[in-house]
């Protein structure tokens, strides 16, 4: 990795009204809690199951079970279509993961990755009021996978895949997209896609740039790098280039895994070679989904008032202090306590929500797009340096994007 | 099927204090509802998802999800058994259907028998306080329903098999009771033998007898007939005979499926040969799980003090009425709108609400006939013909049948 000299670098290149300290720690997302908050709060699990209707004598005995419910079955028997309105799984989200990247925890099975899902669940309903079951498997194995998700699908509305690592997880969701007539979406690459898409527009807005003229690098190409690299060309995006592990993602690399041979081909249209600093010269972004430690220096290196998004959990890519130091004008991460949380909750309930409201068989890159739309569109007043995404508990922050999804769905033709 | 004689029978028979309309359709259970009020029920499906502790700021959501949830996750990672203390697997039971053996209904598929399946989860809420997910599979290969079962097991505390027909259901449960260390149980079979054997222990009281003594037969070798077979050779049952559609099974009869086969060898000590007549001959005691129709004639020839479970639903193998008529002493049926209702809700929330208390690995035939004493015992002050099972409604049933497996369970060294 190249190194500048003076990394110091000019304070001029502080853009103007925009405060180092804005985009440092700040106590608005105050932790407050003990690792025995955390146990207690878990204690028991997360989730539990409630009736919907009273069951309380005989009469409701009769009518929710035998022989009432007799007459439920033959309907949908007679007449599928009417399993969304008298069965609960037109409206319930399956959480799916068999444990293998499991936040920063990495590889830990399905029993220690539950309280996860359990969350992820619980996130599903207190921002969407979507019901969801969270599922952990016992294997790793993609055609395992495949068949026992396929095998419960008629149990549930829409599956969201969760925390399976790359580069399985394009394989996986792929191939259950194809298999079910349900919406299937791999969160760790969509959900932050979608939020990074809807940062990246209102980033561009406070720097007064054209988001599509903006040159983009990635940093890090597993789940998360691709599914952004994705939704930017989707939004139109055109100078984007990805960096791995190895350097940029170039159409003349050998021995690339397809999904990154299919990305070096649709990106990089300037054809740069090496790694991450012969990228971001002369870039407007930087998106760090890699893990990984970046030199803050490099961000001296990129164009005028560079956009930097360090999304490593719980340790950004690059300190957002020393981004601002070197100049960067706006700087984002996936922690709570920095300002701007790149947060995948800011999404998927509401992309659920819209692809369970009106039916739609899949999530296309259209409804993600409109997603980003609202989000972006959901942050109150114009954007400024340190808030470029709205706040998790924004009132109806999830209807709103749901409504987005609905609306690009059935422009799309993939709902009534 | 051999017809006797003098149909009409002698009403001598009849034992001192049973009146024939007490057996007869009363109303008791009246339905006292429409097809309307049905769908309205069920509309939008009858179970719902909650969140055990409160989701409403920041704070919350940095405790039950990242970075909170880290904590919990790392601790199952390092100690496996934590997952009971902090996850909701360990209270959770899975109802899963392939739809090939529903209700009176027959092979619905999964989405049809999904409201069936959500409707016994919602009686593990009412009755135990269990949370349970309803999962309904679109295989009905063994195969694949084993591996998908197993691929889900480690999201659940236990799996509750329901309306798999016959002769696979056997295979399913066993190789899955084999694969996993959670407990597994066919409702069809064991939730209605334990019901029987609870009912049978009642009414070998009323007519005075020892429940051991009494020669017994089964109609039908399905998922029902063998399981009540099973456990009322479990509970010391000797003379007992099982008669399918082509006759008694014995030893010698060619061309009989393996668990039929293993069946003969374990009862019929007689050696008895033919059909229903044959076996019925002398016999004290008919249990009708065959869905088929049974001549009430042949009560006639049974001996002394009959006792008739006529289980087929909705039409009872022998009418309650003419039962009584041919002299049946005590008589049961599957249905609300007669006495003696043999329902499984008497039994299978109280076994599983034991199984997961108790962390037992598995549920063995002693905990079973553990579960028949205590929904015995239930029924208030001393059992008479028409009250030798407990209102399902009884205060505590599952709390009474869950200590009695629990108390077996840990007899039997399959729980701590």
């Amino acid at each position: 990795m190249l190194t500048t000299t003076d990394p110091a670098a000019d304070p001029t290149r502080l853009p103007a009204g925009v405060a180092v300290d804005a985009v440092l720690p700040r106590p608005a997302a105050p932790a407050g809690f003990t690792a025995d908050d955390v146990l207690a709060a878990h204690r028991g699990g997360k989730l539990s199951v409630s009736l919907r209707a009273p069951l309380l004598d005989r009469r409701d005995l009769s009518m929710l079970y035998t022989p009432g419910v007799a007459g439920v079955s033959s309907l949908i028997a007679a007449e599928p279509s009417a399993a969304r309105d008298y069965t609960w799984a037109s409206r319930v989200v399956a959480v799916v993961s068999d444990g293998t990247a499991v936040l920063g925890l990495g590889d830990i099975g399905p029993k220690a990755s539950l309280p996860v899902m359990e969350g992820k669940s619980a996130l599903m309903k207190a921002f969407a009021g979507l019901d969801s079951v969270p599922i952990v498997l016992s294997t790793t194995d993609p055609d395992e996978i495949v068949a026992a998700v396929t095998a419960i699908a008629p149990s549930f509305g829409a599956i969201n895949l969760e925390d399976i690592s790359a580069p399985r997880c394009f394989e996986v969701e792929q191939r259950l997209v194809d298999a079910l007539d349900i919406p299937v979406m791999h969160d760790d690459q969509h959900g932050t896609a979608v939020v990074v898409l809807a940062a990246l527009m209102n980033a561009a807005s406070v720097i007064s740039r054209v988001m599509v003229d903006l040159r983009v690098v990635i940093a890090g190409a597993g789940a998360a790098g691709i599914a952004c690299a994705k939704i930017l060309l989707a939004a139109g995006i055109r100078d984007l280039i990805v960096v791995d592990s190895k350097g940029v993602l170039s159409v003349g690399r050998d021995g690339m895994h397809p999904v990154k041979q299919e990305m070096a081909e649709r990106s990089n249209p300037r054809g740069v070679v090496g790694g991450l600093a012969d990228a971001l010269a002369g870039a407007d972004v930087f998106i760090g989904v890699s893990g990984g430690s970046v030199d803050p220096a490099l961000v001296s290196t990129m164009g005028d008032q560079p956009i930097v998004f360090a999304l490593a959990n719980p340790t950004p890519e690059i300190d957002p202090g020393a981004a601002i130091a070197h100049g960067a004008a706006v700087v984002a991460t996936g922690r709570s306590d920095f300002a701007n949380q790149i947060n995948n909750v800011l999404a998927f309930p509401g992309i659920f929500l819209g692809a369970l409201d009106c039916g739609a068989k899949r999530i296309t890159e259209g409804m993600k797009v409109a997603a980003s739309g609202a989000i972006c569109a959901a942050v109150p007043g114009r954007a400024v340096a340190d808030r470029i995404v709205p706040d998790p508990f924004t009132p109806g922050l999830a209807r709103m994007v749901a409504d987005a999804v609905i609306a690009a769905a059935r422009a799309e033709g993939v709902a009534p």
